[in-house]
């Protein structure tokens, strides 16, 4: 991942940083981007990138999976009862995908999310393999959360009631060092939430060290558990992506091959919510949560994973169609980095790295402005990310971390969307330097 | 529902109770029927109606809603990310259908098995609307069982260590009086589970006075609940279908309107697996699960519900539609009840009911008997849900219900089966008898 620059001369003009400005520029400035601010306002904008959305040519991509008309198999019909884990077409491409074998592969509905929840709620309710106690019957279950992460993650364990420890992320992954420690000593400490490539929000992609750490670390609690959120496991933004060290076999080789559920989705793929799910982890965890599927439901959507099967049908098609995704959002994010740099590079008020997949751009302002940006680009018509919202309990302690989500809008939206949100960051770093002044 | 006779007249020949036979008579019967029983083994049938599946013509009557190419309605994209509840367009078809408003109504993925086990799996995690503490903090949670009932119910139950309460089904549902008395006294009784249409196994239709006495009876429990699954609401045989009650309002009218949970779903309407399931419940209950829901999933597939409601559009099409299916399954019926008839009529070893809908025969043998018929059936070919299966524990304390499920082998098939069944059942009936003479 290249860092970006941001003491650079523009052009003759040397870019000052805030910090180094008297109050009396730092007014006139401000007056200046109020004056911009309240012209954004007067023109009722309407822009959402508050999520990471795929846009409509995203979505056209896939359309010729509807074009399917026969829906059975030699020896199967999938438009009929039948099957817990996935029609075997799907498993085996789910397999290929997540580098995994056949049995160690489950194909279930329309989101990996759905899947976490899932497997979290059978572990509170019933443990999971290798449990003495359901998870749900301890005082206390803790989770580590590197952050910034995911909110729905965190909304999943503020649900059950499952404390959530914050981990930092570095450039190569959390904090591997912090990880090892915390389960070496705290029992309760169950499990960790992980979005290993492209990570949201920063597009961190895990060092090869880190993943045998994690998955070779000692943990206290027997029935430890990482939770491996490939997300974005191909959802690269240029020809050369980052590529992740397989944790299945990593777990596998340190003997803990217990210790991993892996998920994945097309919902980035093909259509969020009308794609398939999917999950890898031991044959033994594989064995057990497919028991309990069998209760839970009568299975998943044969129909809609024999689609995705006969239109994607292996590894290379899915890599050809997400550089056809790429193409159509790697100018948003060009968009969006250009103008970062041009509003904001050198002030010293704003920092962020250009990630080489994944759905967004992560930006940290100077410490306690989030908050105060959010609101104001808000109110200018511009949803973005809830400020906090990419940390455990939607509290950012340092209230400084904003998510962009460039892929839903069309590019020349963008460019209006994130100059105001570049002007709301200039007036509330100004804001915060005149209060010190 | 009509009674069929058992006591008749075969043309001049008058048909003898099995327990008026002497012993001798009745081994000379029996060695026809091992004839019999051995010919149907050497054929190396296979057969199986063991679960309630529809045939392949009834998949191919809806075909057509896979036709749709356009997933957008005027202000949404079906095929991108966005609501948790269901589309517009599905919740009020749902709505229609359950006798529903707007917003009592939640529009979810493919089955209501599926959503009867999350409500229970979040009652259990979480409570319900009014609970004081989570069902599963509890020492002990109860249940109230109808049986014979569906099998499936039991094993959630069974999943999540409910105590499973015994309740008869009368003609005219579970033993009103026995339930009234339960809940009235015992709070650990938290909800009773129902199929009050066509009711799985026995094809019942609850009185209008069962659904008012569930609505209105005093519960010591305060967060009580009906778990009421209308899966066969819809899937009359014949032109006149049995009438139920709406619970919904019976519970409003009652003053106990969030004590009800109604689910539904297309399963054996368009696809299983790939069809549409739906609840309805009060609306600070439905309130309650979407806050929920929105932390459990990402939504669900709306591009599916789309090609419902394009297909359906509304209550009568799907009647229509249901008299379709009916055309095609109830000479299946048909052929098993003339069958059972014919070969066991009169002989007072065997009694069972003519639905008026639903999936299911259910057969009761001579106490003891069903298990021993079960096996033998199977190891003749033909498989038949396990014997006990229709009771909570997978125990039939009388050992003598049998569920048949006709619907998905041919006319032709289900004759072979039914006789060979038949057989079976004299066969263990004679065992029996012989053991007591």
């Amino acid at each position: 991942m290249e860092i970006c620059q941001f003491l650079f001369n523009k052009g003759a003009i040397l870019v000052l940083k805030f910090a180094e400005m008297d109050s009396k520029t730092l007014q006139e400035y401000r007056a200046g981007l109020l004056k911009r601010y309240e012209d954004f306002k007067s023109q009722s904008l309407k822009y959402n990138m508050s999520r990471g959305v795929p846009c409509k040519e995203q979505l056209d991509l896939s359309m010729g999976m509807l074009d399917i008309t026969d829906y059975k198999s030699d020896d199967s019909d999938f438009r009929n009862y039948g099957g817990i884990d996935g029609i075997p077409e799907a498993k085996q491409l789910f397999a290929e995908l997540l580098e995994a074998e056949l049995d160690e592969v489950i194909v279930g509905g329309n989101s990996a999310l759905n899947m976490i929840y899932d497997t979290i709620a059978r572990a509170m309710s019933f443990g999971v393999l290798g449990s003495e106690v359901a998870w749900g019957k301890l005082p206390k279950v803790k989770i580590l959360c590197p952050s910034p992460g995911y909110d729905r993650h965190f909304a999943i364990c503020e649900l059950f009631g499952i404390e959530m420890i914050v981990v930092d992320m570095k450039s190569d992954g959390p904090d591997i060092d912090a990880v090892e420690k915390i389960v070496s000593e705290d029992e309760t400490v169950k499990g960790i939430l992980c979005v290993p490539k492209y990570s949201n929000p920063d597009g961190i992609t895990y060092s090869d060290e880190v993943v045998d750490r994690l998955a070779r670390m000692k943990t206290k609690a027997k029935d430890f558990r990482i939770f491996w959120d490939n997300a974005y496991a191909v959802h690269h933004l240029y020809s050369k992506g980052d590529t992740l060290k397989n944790i299945l076999k990593a777990c596998k080789d340190a003997g803990n091959e217990d210790r991993v559920f892996v998920y994945f989705s097309t919902s980035k793929i093909s259509f969020p919510g009308a794609g398939v799910a999917a999950m890898a982890t031991s044959k033994a965890n594989a064995s057990m949560i497919k028991k309990q599927l069998s209760i839970q439901m009568i299975g998943p959507d044969k129909m809609n994973q024999f689609r995705h099967v006969r239109f994607f049908k292996n590894k290379d098609n899915i890599e050809a169609h997400m550089r056809k995704h790429a193409e159509i959002i790697e100018p948003k994010f060009s968009a969006v980095l250009d103008i970062l740099s041009a509003e904001l590079g050198g002030k010293e008020i704003a920092w962020w790295k250009k990630p080489n997949g994944g759905y967004f751009i992560s930006l940290n302002t100077l410490d306690g402005c989030a908050k105060e940006v959010v609101t104001m680009t808000a109110e200018a018509g511009v949803l973005i990310t809830p400020a906090g919202a990419t940390f455990p309990y939607g509290k950012d302690p340092r209230d400084r971390n904003i998510r962009i989500a460039p892929s839903f809008p069309s590019v020349n939206e963008l460019k209006n969307a994130i100059e105001i949100f570049c002007v709301c960051i200039q007036i509330a770093s100004i804001n915060k330097l005149l209060l010190k002044k």
